[in-house]
């Protein structure tokens, strides 16, 4: 019934940020777009809400897994972006936000991509639409998700060392945080964290412990929230 | 542009979920619509976005505007709603939230309503749409909001008792709280609360002392966020 409507109407679109860290950066993925517009330039995964069938969630999914080959990839919607000119064909936004380990996924260029790639957030290239302007916020919803909710879990290797877990805070506040406070606050969070025996031949003395999350608690604090102030 | 596209596409609405508080009840307001689809029906104020130089944001302000006659309201976009079966006529939604004093304004049935009316958020009327859904989410925002952010200034009159804003607390969140925790928890945010001195003529041992917001506090609070736990 769209088509009857006689005033001028916006398209829908998605769009995917896609945050991961490695070797202490955190980082985004981005596709080189291979149609106009903004052909040649890096975006974000997403495209156009144009199946009956699906609603803007199962748009996201799809539209990642054909541009990317990510499948599986539990994404939120966290804001909608309307401004006239972000787009030439205007083009109304719903963005989405997810967290993963870069290691366990292949990301491989998919439909209307030349290429995908991992870029570190703080050394991105210029981007096509308003793509900045929603990496800016997604960062936004990332550094107040991180100050309620733990984040970690998604992010890091199953097991990690507390300087791993400090990095990713720091990383992802971009602030300095006492490493001292750090820890202890950290450990606060009753049976939140498991501590590992030290690997067999490991010296206790120079090995940092490591960790991982007691995934009921996580669950339980995500699901509740907490105020982490340090 | 849009019309070239060859795809089918949804049209694109807004929907404001406005909240107010009176007779120690969280209200809502609602319209009665003149027109198909869902006519008579009570419906949410919105309309649909179809003027290219309005974005979302201004226009849910036209929007409200020109449905219940409210102005200079401060809303915040809170989640776009896109299930294929929400609307008939195919509607991806971006939906709005916003807290006022309903003394402050005075709402009236403007295009396309027969009629605006404020309900109390527990017995709400049969609802046009997926508008159900949109205001139990919109509950949900505000009952997360409540417990890190201050929420009353917006709720409250501007000199209000601490059984008043206890109770507004207790409606928000559907929980009891317990009164000298609520209070004590209250007055732990430094500067947040300003003591009044009690009306002449007043008899101090029984009259509650009166409070308003320190409204500096207020917005420093509101920007860095707290945990109300109780």
């Amino acid at each position: 019934m769209a088509k009857q409507e006689t005033f001028p109407q916006p398209l829908v679109s998605v769009d995917c940020v896609i945050f991961g860290f490695d070797s202490n950066k955190l980082k985004l993925l981005l596709l080189r777009r291979a149609n106009e517009p903004f052909k040649g330039e890096w975006a974000l995964p997403g495209g156009f809400v144009n199946k009956h069938d699906a609603d803007a969630d199962a748009t996201a999914r799809f539209k990642l897994k054909d541009k990317t080959g990510l499948e599986n990839v539990y994404m939120e919607q966290f804001y909608t972006f309307s401004a006239r000119k972000r787009d030439p064909r205007w083009v109304v936004s719903i963005a989405y936000f997810a967290l993963i380990r870069i290691a366990d996924y292949i990301a491989k260029a998919g439909k209307n991509a030349i290429d995908t790639m991992w870029w570190s957030v703080d050394d991105l290239p210029p981007l096509a639409f308003d793509h900045k302007a929603i990496i800016e916020r997604a960062l936004l919803q990332l550094k107040r998700k991180i100050r309620y909710q733990p984040v970690g879990f998604e992010l890091l290797p199953e097991r990690f060392t507390m300087p791993e877990l400090h990095k990713l805070y720091e990383t992802v506040l971009q602030q300095d945080l006492d490493r001292r406070n750090f820890r202890k606050k950290m450990l606060s969070y009753k049976d939140l964290l498991l501590k590992h025996a030290v690997p067999r031949g490991g010296a206790p003395h120079r090995t940092p412990d490591l960790y991982s999350f007691d995934r009921r608690k996580y669950d339980e604090l995500s699901a509740s929230g907490f105020n982490f102030e340090i």
